[in-house]
């Protein structure tokens, strides 16, 4: 249970397997190569590099195959995976070392994977709410016109139709999916800044090799590195936290509205107990509340990681790479979660 | 010290007059007083009450005098002051009470209030990180080009200049400036649903009142109410804790570089301490951090109040009044302590 | 509605007129005061100043007026009152300043001050959570043999008895109280360590002075400071968080049970609607939830003031003076909320 | 990286296999297990079953493999793993199945797992604990007397000595550990409450049915259950974090310690960085601080988890599944990785 989301059991409740594909360390360190790739290429594009040099480092970056087991004993003491892969590389091309890391320094390569792996996630999501919301429109289709009890306060008020219930799912939905899109920009962005962020080992080169290498990588080069401004990965965060804290509201009030005596909804496929196996558990809605309060408390472990001082901060960093990725697992879950529920629907309102 | 942004002696350090002003209850029942007075011309406008009483009904809200300590009683009751307001400007005007709330909910009116609130929050907070920007930039004229001790993950890297800090610390904060300015459009709107967030009171006319509304009170009229949508206040909410986290960088940066060993900074007006008259605390870099940390548990009550069930949640709502105009101060005393700090700095970097 | 806890209207739904006496600037000035009475005792009674010289400092001190308002300029520099009471105290009585906050330190006089507070706080909780338990053995004996629909993960499950409910509030309930109690020798103790809290001032008499401190304020003498230790404070405020949260699943069940078509509970005194007069919303319940989830985003602040960097850190510091006054008013307010709402139960369960 | 607690390489910084081997699946099955096999032999004890048939359920349980992979289709639909065990079990041993799960739910079995897995996760923390107190008496012994400027606030203040340092980092410890232990009472317990709680399947045995399990298992035997009193392991939760909490403060002085002009330490085996090998970067110390900062934002989901409606809260309970465990592994993470920097102290204060 250490991990819900990657569990044998557990996971199958929790996980998001298409998001976790996007985190594997497979994923990672082919994005870990394509930054040095790029890297490589840009160099010898901008002469900094003999002819040849950048084209030959990037060959070696693309053959050298990486167990990711290995490079445990070196993290344990780095407390980043680079400085390895980097010995490694250089180790295995020495004639072309100029052209192999050269100028960038550890979160570069690590921001950078981060962008195009949340580039990813973001791509998933959008996709997976546009079925959402069909769902849901459908849902409107079915038993939009039915009546419903409207509930303020936990209490019956007037009665309102299925189409006014749905509402308050689909726009909340639909805002929020804008929110995030708008978010992208300050995430995917190539970082670039060197040791202490001001790509002082290129010369005045930096623009030209930034925008050469975010080209071949198809994300944005910004003028200079955001090594520790976070407020672009943070503010995605709260966006992707919005969204399942908005799938909460869902799940709360389908668990609400599953009630005996109130009996606003009908779904398929509750869990099953052991001590009462009739019973139709909403498990799919109560996920959605779990998963809106798991991210709420991690959004705000990100807010502290924007404290991140000077020109590098350990501590800070370290906490987005325990969060993140399981706020983007949570936030993935949840959308899965929500369209099986919606699609287990059998009734909703007065029919 | 129940209440440190107002308080006798430490509302001094913690407290922001400007922005502690525009939640005064006295500022409130302007709004709600506003709110009405524009539903009631509104309902004159579209014809729902006859010619005149529209007029007279917001002549009436516009000469009731309410003593904010006299609604104490009935919102002990009913946990909200709108009930007994109208009660009030009801019996003030039995003529033409039929101008007076109708069709209106109380949520109706304290969201709205909400809207005009933090569009004035938000307008100032915007004056401020101008002027800030300023400072900071009057900070590099003056001392951009001296070099400074570049720090990765707390320990000496290499050299930079003073200007590089600076723009670690511009950089963020315009990009969060430029948040929350987009975020606005998502809390600067009509709030007007009726008792279950329908409109149902208004016949076909709902959309037309709320354009009538909105136009009196230069606030933007959706097409539906937003009672239990409270994704745009929690991205404003997030976007005022970036804010205020990336000013916490700032707060953190400037505390490590006034270390005696370190000495990258000199700033006036430091605090004294009691057993060390001859110390100068920087107080102020302090008191950011403080902020940032206080926001960031903050945000993630805001991020519970996603999950609000049904129509309306009681529970949900007031997590949201406990905290938002919390945040807006801390926020807001974020940024006039950075100005201070900032004002106060005599050299930066090595001479 | 900058501060729910203490305003116009908001504070009598969310206010505890008591806790916040306790925290007031009077009462805290009162407690400052005590602290050096105490002090200024203990230096005469192990000799360090001549004799009389303590009890003629503590004399000034008693009749020393403080204008709370007046200390204001002063903190807005030193970023805490006490460096300008004690030059105000020692102008006073310039004769006898060598008794005068002789080797103490403004976070000893605020800390001891804190530990008076929280033991007020704490009675007053004990005594309310007794009243508490009476009211809910009382609703046990009236109506806790009626039956009851038993309800897991939201739905009907087995029948159960109105008794057994009640015992899953008062059981919680007994037990946080019981931890609560535990958790006081934690914060109940003299904070006494000078500038950087090794009691250097006070030659080989520091504990000797501590002992004497304690017992004239009642508190316990540990043998050093813990500027820096926080651990007892945040302890204590896991504490009355537990006590909010157990008091949170109260008001959460009681919101359910009050449904329509649920018909569990009739209370006495819902809140009315501005929209729907005929409503009774169970504003208290929902308030229970409310002050739950605010305690629980505040108590992780206060875990982040445990990263108390070096012998003070005025960032964590501040975070706890946000904080913890706070909370100790929304935990106190859930008690006397909770036990209005169990006053006004009319009936539980099947008749 | 998305659960950097057990992954390739970054599970060699966080990772903790000890405490996580305590809760993997295999661990939890034979919790499972134990959990019934007790209840078989109590139900055959009391005279509930036919004489052999708890003994020869207890058999066919301890002799059922189960493949925890298998059971992840179950789970998907009923939202945790038991009531899929129990059909196996039984289908194994129809003859018996009087003697299989009989009265008692899902809960009853995850719950005692996860008292019996807290209870193995104490002992190693207090074994750990003890063990850096030895290392740090050493550190004590080898430089407490040297001279350490204090530090106030950031700044300078009065020269102490190493040893003072050291008890600030020594004193909290050992207050946290005795927390810890005095909570251990809350947690080690027997779970048995049936269906709705009220161990209505057990006639009048239910109490003698727990004393002889809680025998078998070495637990505490409520005299009732706690399915929806999730105030001791919120509880043992906020303790946890404490111990974090406190060992975040010794990081976060190491790495200020550590800083280049202030000198007061020297640790072997720092990191080594990419662009700067010859760095040597405190990254254990970080470390601590942002395991301290990940805990404090768990603890507020846990908080949110007392709020456990009803009989049982789908939602609350699953809250807790997905921050407990991974609150203890980062728990036992920051005790390895003190033990880890202090182990690696070379000298402390001014030689």
């Amino acid at each position: 249970m250490s991990d819900v989301f990657n569990h044998p059991w557990m996971g199958s409740l929790f996980g998001d397997p298409e998001v976790q594909a996007l985190w594997s360390p497979e994923a990672q360190l082919v994005h870990y190569t394509a930054f040095e790739m790029a890297l490589s290429h840009a160099l010898e594009d901008v002469g900094r590099v003999p002819l040849g040099h950048g084209a030959a480092a990037a060959a070696t970056l693309e053959n050298t195959i990486i167990d990711p087991a290995s490079l445990a004993g070196d993290v344990a003491r780095d407390g980043l995976p680079i400085p390895a892969l980097v010995r490694r590389w250089r180790a295995a091309d020495p004639a072309h070392q100029d052209a192999l890391h050269t100028g960038a320094t550890s979160q570069d390569v690590m921001d950078t994977a981060l962008a195009l792996t949340l580039r990813a996630v973001s791509d998933l999501l959008a996709r997976r709410l546009r079925s959402l919301d069909a769902t849901l429109r459908d849902l409107d289709a079915r038993f939009g016109d039915r009546p419903l009890m409207g509930r303020t306060r936990m209490q019956a008020a007037l009665s309102i139709r299925v189409t006014d219930r749905l509402r308050s799912w689909r726009g909340p939905l639909a805002a929020q999916a804008h929110r995030l899109d708008a978010a992208r920009a300050g995430v995917e962005r190539l970082q670039l800044g060197g040791a202490v962020g001001t790509r002082h080992g290129f010369g005045d080169q930096g623009q030209a090799i930034a925008n050469a290498m975010a080209t071949r990588l198809s994300l944005s080069a910004p003028d200079h590195a955001w090594h520790s401004d976070r407020g672009g990965v943070v503010h995605y965060a709260a966006c992707i936290a919005g969204l399942s804290g908005v799938l909460g509201k869902v799940g709360q009030d389908i668990a609400l509205m599953a009630q005996q005596g109130i009996d606003d909804i009908r779904i398929a496929g509750g869990g099953g107990s052991s001590a009462m196996p009739h019973k139709s558990n909403p498990v799919l809605a109560e996920l959605l509340v779990t998963l809106a309060r798991l991210n709420a408390g991690s959004l705000s472990g990100m807010q502290h990681a924007l404290i991140h001082e000077q020109e590098r901060s350990g501590a800070a960093w370290m906490l987005e790479w325990a969060l993140l990725p399981q706020m983007t697992l949570a936030t993935g879950r949840a959308v899965t979660a929500a369209q099986a529920l919606c699609n287990g629907v059998e009734s909703m309102g007065d029919a």
